[in-house]
């Protein structure tokens, strides 16, 4: 399959694995860029010498492309953009920030810039930046969300109907069926999270992993819209949430109750209780825990086989 | 295009028009099921003796099979269902309540009995109670919605997953090409709302279906959750809405604020401002008034060329 996105990033399938805090290291982006997809760093979680370890070890692992995914309100994003850049990095997805700060200075450097938004005026504001593709994530997604709560759905032909440039779809795709209907709504690839935390490979802790596979449709939510809306399993942690909701917190109060390192303490340190579980509501659908490139070619082959469905419709 | 839909309802196309409030009578339905899809009557904006002229206009402009939207909490349920009954109507779509009250009466009478649900808990639950069919509405839908917030790309492959009844899909679908992603993602057919309200059939004021036309990505939001949520256009109302939840409301606060009669000021009688205008967020990807029928011919022809370019990806 040959396409704008495969053609972008050098890769055979147009499958992205997410770059997600405290899941995706270098394991799991050689893992994927290995078997055809682009795998990404998550450089949210990672100190600057810990992302450039990273770098390096997914060089040693991988002959094929992978880029690092950078939340532009990182504390030491300066950092991060100077250690991406002395590493030879060539692919970089900018996410939860403004695209025209690091765009020109990436590009002035080889690299190919992708910037993920969840509306239509802020993919057309990075396509006005100068990025080279956008991923557009819906509502049902894990972790940090946008405030327009607009749906994959909805979010992608309401993007591609204005967008020139590459258009990446992210939230909710899990399975080959999903790349499939994301493509056909108008995405020339995907973006997956959820179903890449419940690998083999993924940072994560094996308890968190587990839970995902055992969550059920309705077991997310999205809550702390008043800080940055997250969209997170319901466990005890979130329940404590929806309680303080009852008292008409204010923003700081909100701030206090969520403290430092709940995402580190949930997902990395498999406290399922007090943690904070990112995942988005596409975990109702994942079953078990995969080696990535078994996903990835899985993946594939229930997208050829949905296309022979199609035909036949 | 035969399959389990098309079959049920001896239908051409398996696309539904839904039986929306303040929108849906005799002239939308009629026109709906005279080019070959299903029209539906919304029953829920009717008093009993409305819905059986309406029933009897319908008979009277088309000899193909239509039906009626029942929201079971109405407070006239009993005599609307024994009016659908004595007036021969063949199809009845059930939402917003237990479907075991009325199926086995209405089956008995010979009527398909199709339920409405928003998760898959209760798409189980509406098969087990002997409907023929269940419609699965995503969080992007207009009007009344889930409190579960799974979106239709997340919700339909995970009930399809379990559901052995044909499954029909709702929830941001306007177009042929979100009518074939949904059909990827498991659905046997689509109920399409809010593209059918920028109808000229429409029953709803004009000046609601032009706010509908220049409606953009972001401006829905589903609001009033602690009563029934909704999903609406973010006219003064909804902002009204907004500013009362700054002083942590009671539920009887908002019942109140709400006030009798607001969809219809909103929708039927075209009060922009003070009314509640229920429209789906796809909404942004609606740019025209057309006739009905256009609407499903070019849901078709989009359809057949969406099917096309899946064949050569």
């Amino acid at each position: 399959m040959k396409n704008r996105v495969t053609e972008l990033f050098n890769i055979q399938y147009p499958i992205i694995q997410a770059g997600m805090i405290w899941n995706s290291g270098w394991r799991l982006a050689s893992a994927v860029s290995n078997t055809g997809g682009l795998g990404l760093l998550g450089a949210g979680s990672m100190y600057p010498e810990v992302l450039r370890e990273h770098i390096l070890k997914c060089k040693n692992a991988t002959a094929k492309p992978f880029g690092v995914n950078v939340p532009m309100l990182y504390p030491d994003i300066d950092k991060i953009i100077d250690i991406i850049i002395e590493e030879g990095v060539k692919i970089v997805f900018t996410s939860a920030g403004n695209p025209k700060k690091y765009t020109s200075k990436l590009k002035e450097n080889g690299i190919t810039v992708v910037h993920v938004v969840s509306s239509v005026k802020f993919a057309l504001k990075a396509q006005e930046a100068g990025v080279d593709a956008v991923v557009a994530e819906g509502f049902e997604a894990g972790g940090h969300n946008g405030r327009e709560e607009t749906t994959t759905f909805t979010l992608i032909p309401m993007v591609k109907e204005q967008l020139r440039i590459p258009l990446i779809a992210a939230g909710g795709i899990a399975t080959g069926r999903g790349m499939l209907a994301a493509i056909v709504l108008g995405a020339d690839g995907v973006q997956v999270g959820s179903r890449f935390v419940a690998s083999e490979e993924a940072s994560s802790h094996r308890a968190f992993k587990q839970m995902v596979v055992d969550a059920k449709e309705g077991d997310t939510q999205l809550t702390l819209k008043e800080l940055a809306p997250v969209r997170m399993l319901k466990n005890k942690f979130f329940e404590s949430v929806l309680q303080l909701y009852t008292t008409n917190p204010t923003k700081e109060d909100l701030i206090k109750h969520l403290g430092r390192a709940r995402a580190k303490r949930g997902m990395f340190e498999g406290d399922l209780e007090e943690g904070e579980l990112e995942i988005g509501q596409i975990a109702g659908l994942i079953h078990d825990i995969k080696p990535a490139a078994q996903i990835l070619t899985d993946m594939v082959a229930e997208f050829e086989k949905a296309k022979k469905e199609v035909i036949n419709l």
